[in-house]
């Protein structure tokens, strides 16, 4: 994680940073800093803490005149979050910022300790920048490629030095980084982790491939590969806008992104169901083949998009009769999967930067299985990656938890079962647009849902001192209790957990006493009454039920504490309504306690180290 | 849960009765109760509680001379745990007790409130006790007959009549219920949920099937079929000793059954190592095809079952490379799995009377699948359902928290791993050879790691008022940590999650601030980097850090709190040994916090309801 961002050009340095860093602060807020330099000397200021902390010890010095520089905004790996672990990380000939872990740190610091080095700091990231500094005479260029022959593990660095008054270099292996172009020729150049920490100047950008160095002019931009040859790279075009990477009135960016939901579902699938049935040909999966080949269906992610995975997997298994494997991406890559030629492994991020979903990628590669990435940014390196890849078109998620990326990637779920299921000939066309017609049905009910936010904001002063929520759930419901219990874990520093309604008596029972929240989900019908039974199970020991039911349903009074009956909705579909309820209830719950919704604590955006 | 006792003799049935009950209050213990005859009138007896304020307020009462009853102990899903609804349920002419959820009472009951019938309590027993009533006509058989045609859901019922005064009837579905033979011709018989409750008089015993009623008189047993023609039944015989199922020194069940488990292990494996390979001849496997049909594998269980099948998931595909899917019986039975003729299906349970998992291995029968229990109770409903049973020899298990039924479980995966693989020609004999001596190593060393519990016991002062703990694990250790979170969970009440260490960033990472307690498990050597980063990263946010590592490893001192070296064992079996480890942590701590060990809140032994 952490956040990346460098800037040359006829502006002011200073302010184009802090505006960067600003946007890049969903990446990490553990510290933050910048290093310009001023006429021939590196100025560098950090602060433990957000931006503004920053912001307001800039704002108490002088003026500074400079039209060059980096920053950084950190997650805290290796040394606690501190003034003197924040990045930059300077020696007397230049200054570095890092997103990344150096896993080699200690043997390479033993030998700059050795050649006379002082350490000040507990980073990896200074070893970093001792070590380029042990290996330069002159050339940037070479003391980098030197040093990226001796380190071990991810970065993406920016630096200048001290002699190069003109110049910001950056490399990248591991960790993302784009350079990004002065618009319409004006003479300006950017180094950012993400295109939306500079969207405010530039949509044309260039993505880095891994170890290659970047020259960053005012003028000119040259991307050198590792013989130091220069090369000629693609420039991309980013379609987001600034409108969207902004609030747009709404309090907190978690809450615009919960609205923006119904559309970005729409977006997503919609081109993507060409006479009313699936059809992936604008992601360049144009042979039919690819549907049917395989006999089992690895789905790796991380967190949320775990989350996703496991609905698809029960979509898939449930109409396709394919057996499916969900893995956690980290555990994933430190095993040895069962792949053979027919298995595809598909992976799903938002970001495509995640740094273990990345690795399992690059294993299930290796192995030569083919892969397929869901992935909502363009470019990415895991959508790079991969041999095919579907979009999700969310369009840039800046909450750190994520809500309406989830939302887009299960859709994806839902249409890629029924192409499979189409291919296959388990279902005739008729049935399959029956089924989309339903699921975009359901999608539209998201809608009644949103307006139910002040009513399930009134239940969230329940939550505002509680330690623990078990929530539970069966079925496709159990999933959503995980991503709802996550949601809640993430903002609102609550302990929750999630449990498959029939498993509470098995242990976590005797956690519940009297007064203890539970939130129930029971809107899958088929089940209903052993879920009810379930939770009578947890009623009769103290527990305090919020449960979210289904109009329509008959549920005894002595079930819950509270109720919430969600729109009618086909159980197959319903997870793509009730997530919204969960999401809702998570975000209110942590406006009550007082938490800062988008930039949860110790928590980062997209996950770009292991 | 619950458990039902009955008794009819020549001697005192208060005592005898209450005998039983404390045999079996680990099957629950929200309240307790008896109905005995003495002259021609029934007399009960019930209280809310554990089942000493069941004897006290029988020891405030005059003696009761009485030579027949039944009794019971109750865990609480329809209704709160209260005197009233307390069992036995009375009516004018009969009195019952009942295991089970009667799953259409609420049908039953509108119509006998439509005859007159009134109800006092919220069960659903009471609804049995009155519609048995309303069928009687003199007949007890045929009464209960017409009941239990009506009747759905599960359930064992022990009934008296006042107009049959020296008789005790008996009938079970899905839960479950034994009729025992007074020991060398004595002039009494008993009805018990298990064997343990009447060792102490007689090892001799009666398996009812389903729907089937038993009569008992002193001197004879009358068992029925579901047309009430008489059939004889068979007799078995319980090889466990009473003193197995007494404390035998030791403070609680919890910490004898954890010193017990090398001996549980070697009792249970050593009978399947035949000239050093494994061997299940002794189980019935005669035919060697039956290691090498299948091309997938289902392992269903519960709680701390499920935790033994994820190890033999990570086993079996690791070393033979067939998929295995884990899965929660009370998810499974719900869907629609995807069962073929070439799939395996394992069930696990201590008891083999686990509701979800019994009902999960009807399915696979259904479907045509071979099954395959793992099961430590002689005679169980799963263990006679299931094509064939791998018996585990841990001995009884009073302590509700499982400790050596699940080591016995995980040493079962791992020979029938090197089964699979010697059947299926992946390793030769030689090699399974030099497996199964590594193994026996392992076990040997759980031996050092008991004696370590003084030293585990100092550590949990630390968890004396925690709320919350999180355990974190990589690999073959992340299994572990969840079931060391279960146990800690279970007995101490503190809200304990498992995460795998990549895993936490992605989102419980926020609930990580300074002090937090972290139990963090990194025994597995070829991870053992990537593990201490995890660990790292929650310290650097405050985490205060118990670590459990190997002894030999080399560890920053600046990644826990405090460390415990665990002996040297190969990473592949460490699972054997590190558990014990977990278990101690979690006795010790709970016997800190005063917790009542052996039967923690709300918790029932064998889950015998959905």
């Amino acid at each position: 994680m952490c956040g990346v961002v460098g800037y040359v050009g006829e502006n002011n340095s200073v302010d184009i940073l802090m505006d960067g860093l600003y946007s890049l602060e969903y990446r990490g807020y553990d510290s933050a800093g910048i290093s310009v330099i001023e006429n021939d000397s590196i100025i560098t200021f950090k602060s433990e803490g957000k931006i503004d902390n920053l912001q307001n010890i800039i704002n108490k010095n002088k003026k500074i005149e400079s039209n060059i520089g980096i920053g950084h905004t950190r997650w805290a790996t290796h040394g606690a979050p501190s003034d003197i672990n924040a990045h930059p990380h300077s020696t007397a000939r230049l200054s570095l910022v890092h997103n990344g872990i150096i896993e080699n740190y200690k043997d390479i610091k033993d030998k700059l300790v050795k050649k006379g080095y002082k350490f000040i700091s507990e980073t990896d990231t200074e070893v970093a920048a001792n070590l380029i500094d042990s290996l330069y005479d002159g050339n940037p260029l070479i003391a980098i490629r030197k040093a990226i022959e001796i380190i071990e593990g991810s970065y993406a660095f920016a630096i200048i030095f001290k002699d190069k008054l003109d110049k910001v270099y950056a490399v990248r292996k591991g960790a993302p980084l784009i350079v990004a172009l002065g618009k319409d020729g004006k003479n300006e150049n950017f180094i950012a982790s993400d295109i939306s920490a500079v969207l405010k100047y530039t949509n044309k950008y260039i993505i880095m491939d891994e170890e290659n160095i970047a020259e960053l002019k005012k003028n000119r931009v040259a991307i050198y590969d590792k013989d130091l040859k220069e090369i000629k790279a693609k420039v991309s075009e980013a379609n987001w806008t600034l409108e969207q990477a902004e609030k747009s009135g709404y309090e907190h960016f978690m809450i615009k992104e919960i609205h923006e939901q119904p559309k970005a579902i729409l977006d997503t699938i919609e081109p993507r169901i060409v006479h009313g049935i699936p059809d992936f040909k604008r992601d360049n999966i144009l042979d039919e083949n690819f549907w049917t080949y395989f006999d089992r269906v690895y789905i790796v992610g991380c967190g949320t998009a775990m989350h996703a995975a496991m609905i698809g997997k029960r979509l898939i298994e449930d109409n396709c009769r394919i057996p499916v494997e969900c893995e956690i991406a980290s555990e994933f890559r430190y095993k040895n999967p069962i792949l053979t030629d027919k298995t595809l492994a598909i992976f799903v991020s938002q970001s495509g930067e995640t740094a273990d979903t990345l690795a399992a990628l690059n294993l299930v590669k290796e192995r030569g299985c083919k892969s397929l990435a869901i992935v909502n940014v363009n470019g990415s390196s895991i959508a790079r990656a991969s041999d095919y890849v579907i979009y999700t078109y969310a369009g840039p998620e800046i909450s750190v938890a994520s809500t309406k990326a989830y939302s887009v990637q299960v859709a994806i779920m839902y249409l890629i079962t029924f192409k499979i299921s189409l291919a296959r000939k388990l279902k005739n066309e008729k049935e399959i647009k029956i089924l989309i017609r339903n699921m975009l049905n359901a999608i539209d009910s998201i809608n009644k849902l949103l307006d139910m936010s002040e009513e399930i904001k009134k239940l969230c002063v329940d939550y505002k001192e509680v330690g623990s929520i078990f929530f539970m759930g069966r079925d496709l419901d159990y999933y959503q209790v995980m991503e709802g219990a996550l949601k809640m874990k993430e903002i609102s520093y609550i302990h929750c957990e999630a449990y498959a309604g029939g498993e509470l008596k098995h242990g976590v029972i005797s956690l519940i006493t009297e007064g203890t929240s539970v939130v129930a989900l029971a809107i899958q019908e088929k089940i209903l009454n052993k879920m009810i039974s379930n939770i009578k199970e947890v009623v009769s020991r103290g527990a305090k039920v919020l449960l979210f039911a289904k109009e329509g349903m008959n549920i005894d009074k002595d079930a819950y504490d509270k109720i919430i009956y969600l729109p009618n909705i086909e159980d197959m579909f319903m997870p793509i309504a009730s997530i919204i309820a969960l999401q809702l209830l998570a975000y209110h719950t942590a406006v009550v306690r007082g938490c800062d919704v988008d930039k949860p604590r110790n928590l980062a955006k997209s996950v770009t180290v292991e």
